[in-house]
């Protein structure tokens, strides 16, 4: 789960639904049901996180990992699986230390970000600077932070859709540019999530071209609090080691398809990511994703559904480390995106979903009404119309290539406790919660994939529809 | 917090407080308002925790910990402050690491239990026998662990008043030389807690004499998942490595002393312990207690309080290492053990105070009226009898020399989710339950200070006393 790009934005009608609204289909009630029961996608879920744990983009791990899942696909009954590869920047953690060294030695829980460069081969030991929020460190002025350790200290704030992420992770992504720009020799940034452990949370950063790269790391909240304090009461000297290292490799997105009976080239992509930051064993980010895609479609498997248009299972291969997926997926596929009838993505954890966003202009479909049915059992309970946004890999097909995006809006109050951080584990994740994720995703899989639907259409600006 | 002894025993009498049981001291109400509402027992932990940090009993910091103390003390208005020194092992932790090597390489978050012996240089490696209770291992068959390391995942329970943990923790401190007598070469238990965070709980091991000292270590409750997951598909191999040693050194307890008006030499002890683990700062245990101990006795002296009796502060020298603390107070208090009135330690935190226990036969005293009606406003609604553990600095006291104790429920519900891990840090404690503790123990010290009760002769057995 990267970023939140105009979450706020595009939520133009609510649908609150009554009991009565509409009748469920009973094809539709069955998949749902027997989804809801099935433990196939937890089980995937335990044996990616056990069998092959942490497998950020470009490592072995990783790749192990695309080949274990093609071959679950392979077992599960899918018409077609294959993989795809692409070039991939492969960003290798080292051992990594920062100490408070003066006024008194006091170890801080610290991870690099994702793409640092590394410190120089002893560290950097320098005075800090602490700026309360990432705009008091764009107010500072030019060279005033001259061989000294930048330190952002801005809250995440906890949200049930997890927006408070979307203001707090500038400092990440574009913190390590803005101190380098005036003078500063490391960035050090509280943790981007919610919680109180010693747990960084790591995440990508992306450096500006014209500043200089310098290393950068987060340090956990409760480490962050006691900066703060100590910063409070005088001068604080910190010593910061980062050793990754960055290699050419590849990356691999693993893809599998149950093919449409009437309109097979006409296509429903429902997806997750299969790459994981490396602290922890990927669960909720995005284990969870990937397992409630295939899962989804593993039931419609096994109802012995066969719907009109292709479904097809994609399980990226480089969301976190960024700059690849997108592009690669939509290089590799933009003689058909055309025919991508709609997209989603579920990268938001194990989060019970509470609601869904359909292409704008859909809400009235037949479809839609035969989705809002098949869910509201399932406890989503509001339909909105306008998703523009469906996690970061599919947002490039969607801009670009105007392919009509899914959202189903999930409880992530807790998801920022967790993302990005070695507690991205298995126990994290609810069975039932999960359950309920494939349930949904399946009736909207089914429901999409045997309709007739012309999302582009309906969605078209009034005057150039029909 | 270390060993919860006979807890389930001793709770004879309860008395459930009516509104109207008591009128409160005009004098103990005043002074329980006014230490609820001062900030200077939160403002000593916040000073400790980031002033000084961890502070392992032998170190440099912990030596360092007891003169910040003592000065603190000595401006606070105590009539009499002073060190005590004594022998300590200094257990210094080292690099330390743990990797599942077969199935495939996963890391753990491992903690070396103190007073663990390092492993070999190059670390041990060997394949897991998986116990999922302690009683599992001692049911094994001699030689049964020939050249394998022990892995012990028995869970922890929560409980509101902590009892769990004088279940699970044998593991910890018996299981080396059981899983040592077996021939294992190694032990590896699942941390000792109630949490799901990658954070490994430490604590204290004692080597049983008829057995080989074998390395001994705790991993975080997800890696003890992923271990078992793992052990029930096949064969698992783990690699082991602690590097940490012990050295000679000195431990230093901190006294400071009201003077009692009228019988100065008999003295009511209230305390904690000021030593602490070093993965954390010591917030929850114990700097909590040695703040609440030293506000109650700060609260006591703003009020201009002069009790007749003397109220002494003790924040004990090495509570966590084990094997000293008790010993060396009691020896060096052996010709005063008499005098001691009553005693008491706050060491479970800085949650909420519930309810108390009294020493047998105090219940209808005149003291424990004036308790019951000083406490019922703060919350505490339910007075004991019966008292017999009361911290584990105090028990050899109480055992030995036959101190009446007294001892405060706290709501240890969370307790176990951060002790002895690096998550023990001054944001775990809510500075109005710290006040409440606080405001609790000023009244009974005052209450007991200025009372004539004698504990020891109302608790003697029938025909005994009077």
């Amino acid at each position: 789960m990267k970023l939140f790009r105009r979450l706020s934005s595009a939520l133009p009608a609510l649908v609150l639904l009554s009991g009565g609204a509409a009748l469920a289909d009973d094809t539709a009630a069955d998949l749902a049901a027997k989804a809801s029961a099935s433990h196939w996608g937890y089980d995937f879920l335990a044996d990616l996180t056990t069998d092959i744990g942490p497998r950020i983009s470009g490592s072995k791990a990783a790749q192990d990992a695309a080949a274990w899942a093609a071959d679950r696909l392979k077992k599960a009954g899918f018409d077609e699986v294959h993989l795809e590869k692409f070039p991939v920047t492969y960003w290798a953690r080292g051992a990594e230390e920062a100490d408070i060294v003066q006024p008194r030695l006091q170890h801080l829980a610290v991870a690099a970000l994702g793409h640092s460069v590394p410190t120089p081969s002893g560290g950097i030991e320098a005075e800090v600077v602490v700026f309360k929020s990432f705009q008091a460190l764009r107010d500072a002025p030019d060279g005033s932070l001259k061989g000294r350790i930048a330190v952002i200290t801005q809250r995440m704030v906890r949200a049930q859709n997890g927006e408070g992420y979307g203001i707090a992770v500038g400092s990440r992504v574009a913190g390590p540019s803005e101190a380098a720009k005036k003078g500063a020799v490391a960035l050090v940034i509280r943790s981007v999530g919610t919680d109180h452990h010693r747990l960084p949370h790591t995440g990508l950063t992306l450096y500006a071209k014209d500043a200089p790269k310098i290393p950068a790391a987060a340090i956990s909240n409760p480490d962050a609090d006691l900066l703060e304090r100590m910063a409070a009461k005088g001068p604080v000297k910190l010593r910061l080691k980062l050793e990754n290292k960055s290699t050419d490799s590849q990356a691999v997105t693993v893809v599998g398809e149950i093919k449409g009976r009437e309109h097979p080239e006409q296509v429903v992509l429902i997806s997750g990511h299969l790459d994981s930051w490396e602290l922890g064993t990927g669960a909720i980010d995005d284990g969870a994703g990937v397992a409630i895609a295939a899962g989804a479609a593993k039931a419609i498997i096994d109802q012995g559904l066969h719907p009109k248009r292709t479904i097809r299972v994609v399980m990226f291969g480089a969301e976190e480390i960024g700059g690849g997926p997108v592009d690669a997926y939509e290089a590799a596929h933009a003689k058909e995106a055309g025919n991508i009838v709609i997209a989603g993505e579920s990268d938001f954890g194990a989060g019970r979903i509470y609601n869904a966003a359909v292409p704008a202009g859909s809400l009235g479909s037949p479809f839609a009404k035969q989705l809002t049915a098949a869910i509201l059992p399932l406890g989503v309970d509001m339909l909105h119309e306008g998703s523009s946004h469906g996690g970061a890999d599919i947002e490039g097909i969607h801009e670009k290539d105007g392919v009509p995006l899914v959202d189903f809006g999930q409880d992530g109050t807790h998801y920022f406790d967790i993302h990005h951080t070695a507690d991205d584990t298995l126990d994290k994740v609810d069975p039932a919660e999960l359950a309920q994720n494939i349930a949904v995703w399946a009736s909207f899989a089914w429901l999409a994939a045997d309709s007739d639907v012309d999302f582009r259409a309906l969605s078209a600006p009034a005057g150039s529809a029909k």
